[in-house]
């Protein structure tokens, strides 16, 4: 955790929020909005997805966003890789963190990527020798995604033993950080919790363990504050909750970046984002996707009467 | 609490819901939407309020909704009061509960009521005076409503203080039950479990606490699992999170009863209300409220593959 920052957010929504948008999003405009929102203070963005650009056209332009995004000072940047051959396209281009994810849902895994997810832990084993073969310095940090964490809308609910079953693969194959999402928006809080502290005791304690969670029905915000209150530290948020089922307008997509931030700020908690210059980075997508309802309770409403966020706090000695 | 509930949800929106439409919500279509809301399975609802009807319009037909609405069995009624004039006509009426808010927020108070804090709680203690010079089997309780607990528009942040103050005052004046208020959703997990902890620490441990919450900024969930996390089993909620502001759509009124009785449901808490159910009498709003954008995350993604809500799995031995 970088220093004055008691909460990582990252965002995804160049990755996951525009992955189901057919409007190719223009390159300019997703460099906009990367820069917008790294000023903004979001420590974090995951910049685009390595997914064959033919499966994902949305992500063609992966290069020329990335070489942008690599120029930002004081943001981390990474990328999805679904595969080996990803990693080898994220290490060309120099990503620094590299997002490998998996199903813990055999049948969502196979639909997504072909393989059990045991099968993808091999894959991602070679992905980590391909990782170690590289100079130094040149040795991006390895995430495992742990997708259909909480409940898969193919199989149903998940067993959180096959959960901590593929996080200590992963660990076993030499992965740096680890994150477990909420795919489709079935967790509870109660779950987030016991699901979460499960994982938290397989991996080793100074892991990163992040949560991915969605909007879908309504808990996101909730089940946030459950992994608050588990230790978690680090979470995904997609600005305006892009992300969701294009039928289903509004708050349905990933949990809401403006409204994760509010809450954590509002909690005292610092996100080292100003939720002002945070919300008018909306003003990009709403532009880019006019035919898209933008999520987002906080924008609506604006900041409480006499609201001080935790960032702008005269900071306690660390 | 009732046997079988573990959470008691009451739906408030037929008060806090219709108070601020303009649109007249015919009467049937209100005694449609209490039956059909108790029939689901809601354990408590808030039928209409006191307030003067030639401030508010809406509830002119209070007399004629409660007959219908205490006639149906197995669903505890309340009404609002908003002082002593307002408890003559609900002792009247016979309403087994009389909600009497006062806000904790002197400039809100002042607007609202013409009165201070401390001036409400006079009043009240005459409304206690009424209510015992009742014969017994007539006198219904009475429930300490705190709105703007968690900040105000008017005043800002309220100091937790003031909270646990009013409270204090409201036991010793003789209310039976509680409720603390976010009434315009200003409150943070982090606050509802520090204030509601003052509060309870301050009132009579066997007198029933409720949280009333508003998703103005999309907080409504997580500030309900808060709730849950020092021990409150008792929340309001409107269907379809009716109570918002009418210039802005979807989720920003109250705390939306599907999400919250999903919520609930999911974490194996039993709320005694059926999802199916309770999705359907949404279109009793939207047939007579057709111009309102209707708040609802549950209500349009549908239960998870495989869910199987608490209230529905084979009863724990109690």
């Amino acid at each position: 955790m970088r220093q004055g920052i008691d909460v990582e957010l990252r965002e995804v929504g160049l990755r996951d929020g525009l992955q189901n948008v057919d409007t190719f999003f223009p390159t300019v405009a997703k460099i906009e909005w990367l820069k917008a929102e790294a000023a903004a203070g979001v420590p974090e963005i995951e910049a685009c997805s390595f997914v064959p650009p033919k499966l994902l056209p949305q992500f063609t332009d992966c290069l020329e966003v990335l070489a942008e995004a690599l120029a930002i000072e004081g943001c981390e940047i990474s990328a999805l890789i679904p595969n080996l051959k990803g990693a080898e396209r994220g290490i060309a281009a120099g990503v620094p963190v590299l997002n490998y994810v998996t199903s813990v849902s055999e049948t969502h895994n196979m639909n997504n990527v072909r393989r059990a997810p045991a099968e993808s832990v091999e894959d991602f084993a070679r992905v980590v020798e391909l990782v170690q073969s590289q100079p130094e310095g040149k040795r991006p940090r390895l995430a495992a995604g742990l997708a259909t964490a909480f409940g898969c809308t193919l199989e149903g609910p998940i067993d959180p033993k096959a959960v901590v079953k593929l996080a200590e693969l992963f660990v076993a194959a030499g992965c740096d950080e680890m994150s477990i999402a909420d795919t489709v928006g079935y967790a509870n809080p109660a779950q987030i919790k016991s699901v979460t502290k499960m994982v938290l005791d397989a991996i080793p304690s100074d892991m990163p363990l992040a949560l991915h969670l969605h909007d879908t029905r309504g808990l996101g915000l909730a089940n946030m504050a459950a992994g608050l209150e588990v230790g978690i530290t680090r979470f995904d948020a997609c600005l305006a909750g892009l992300g969701g089922c294009p039928w289903a307008p509004g708050a349905s997509g990933n949990v809401i970046m403006e409204d994760a931030a509010f809450m954590l700020e509002a909690m005292g908690l610092r996100t080292g984002i100003d939720l002002d210059a945070l919300v008018k980075v909306r003003e990009i997508v709403e532009i880019n996707l006019p035919d898209k309802a933008l999520g987002g309770a906080f924008a609506q409403a604006g900041a409480p009467k006499g609201f001080r966020p935790a960032s702008q706090l005269p900071a306690a000695a660390e």
